[in-house]
């Protein structure tokens, strides 16, 4: 079972979903969309979103993967249910994984969220826990400053005195448990626990995605067989573990993905415009 | 979707699997089979623990529940296939649960293991692990003395120089995650995170069990419906949300469960032989 698994995000973000399933899931192939051409897809309208993400599934059905990920919560809130509905192959969003590994980590009743401004307004994470909790409080915080910080790389004496401001709200909250309700978020993790202060156990989608791909994956029996044949022979070569394609500019998306996943990586242009209906 | 969940233990370590079912997913029914007048398992012969296992699988199943859990590490490495190829519900053991969590929080290469002499000598955590993971060194130790210990609900004082003993062979093997391979173990994790020090991250698989639970529950269209009506009104009276049912000493099993559950508690006697083959 050596089928890809696709990826798909508005940009950069969802490469840190990469990273964790490069880290959990080391034998399988992933190939990633990320449209960085129209990031970011906080502030658009819901419609738009949608349509945007059924293109980067199409592009992404063109691989005959054994599995998606929506690895970028905006997509997720918005169309989620859209992309399942139409694809022939099981579809992972990042919203409920986060949402579970909230409910699993924290033992007070008051948990934050902070998200792009469409993923707080969808009320997908309230929706999510509630699902199986009622008893919780769940304070969300629009921190779409973030977003465009990540996706330029910004140095972080230059982002500090943005998250000082941006997540002071949180910090009043007193908030135990604190969901990174964006894919991108995870990129400066260390620094949104720097300005929350130790105490706020922070949930990162990403790695709770991972992870949550690996339990379905393998309760499907689709997981990648462990075949060391496979993985060092010249079949390797043909087809890498990790193609990139973006809808932006390869060269600045290539020095985030190399930084974020420290290795060499090609980045490969992609018109999506041919995916459209 | 009202039907009960089925779980099954060698005695009251899953205990601990049905806390953490009760906070993570509330609105679900439970029924529990201990198996005390039989505990523990660990060092029994595995055709044995299969045997018993079986017969606790076909006592639930005259509840009709939606899935079983086998909440226990030594009838899951022993049984669990067996009782899959069986059951006409899925079946969730607690030992992938595990070791998925050791790899989603390692971030180092070697993963420490506890556990029965049965679930040790299995090896199912290698398994589990090196399904995805075959760079990560586990190493594995028999920690029998733990099981007796919790099942007589054996004071700090007196544990603590046991735990010193049992414990000596993980400290000096320096992991940095150590998997609590055994349902028991969490009702005295506190003790055991004291003994090997608070650099080691601990994983629960009762809290990582409960939570892939909800996973699954949820990607099968098996959660239970949040109704408030149904949890408040007179339902909840005809059929309570844990019925507790051991082969042991009820009276002894009841004092347990109430301490761990921290509510007034039921305890039915049972006795197994009508389920044997």
């Amino acid at each position: 079972m050596n089928r890809v698994i696709g990826v798909m995000d508005s940009g950069v973000g969802g490469l840190t979903v990469v990273k964790e399933m490069l880290r959990q899931l080391p034998n399988e192939r992933i190939v990633y969309i990320g449209d960085s051409a129209r990031c970011p897809y906080g502030s658009r309208p819901r419609e738009e979103i949608v349509s945007f993400t059924m293109e980067m599934m199409r592009f992404l059905l063109t691989f005959e993967p054994k599995a998606l990920v929506v690895a970028c919560n905006t997509a997720t809130a918005a169309a989620l249910e859209v992309v399942r509905s139409v694809s022939p192959v099981p579809v992972l969003g990042v919203i409920d994984p986060g949402a579970r590994a909230a409910i699993r980590e924290t033992r007070g009743k008051r948990i934050g969220v902070i998200g792009t401004v469409q993923t707080i307004r969808s009320g997908a994470y309230e929706t999510a826990i509630r699902r199986t909790r009622d008893d919780l409080e769940i304070v969300s915080f629009p921190t779409p400053e973030l977003v465009p910080l990540v996706e330029m790389g910004w140095p972080k004496a230059a982002a500090r005195p943005v998250l000082e401001t941006v997540l002071e709200p949180v910090r009043s909250a007193e908030v135990e448990t604190l969901v990174l309700g964006c894919t991108h978020y995870p990129m400066i993790a260390d620094w949104i626990q720097e300005v929350v202060g130790p105490d706020v156990a922070l949930i990162n989608s990403a790695t709770e995605t991972a992870a949550e791909l690996a339990t379905l994956l393998t309760e499907m029996g689709l997981l990648a067989s462990m075949s060391v044949g496979f993985r060092e022979d010249d079949a390797k070569e043909a087809f890498p573990d990790l193609r990139l394609f973006t809808t932006g500019d390869a060269a600045s998306f290539r020095a985030v993905a190399e930084r974020w996943l420290k290795r060499p990586l090609a980045v490969e242009a992609v018109d999506l415009r041919a995916f459209a209906r």
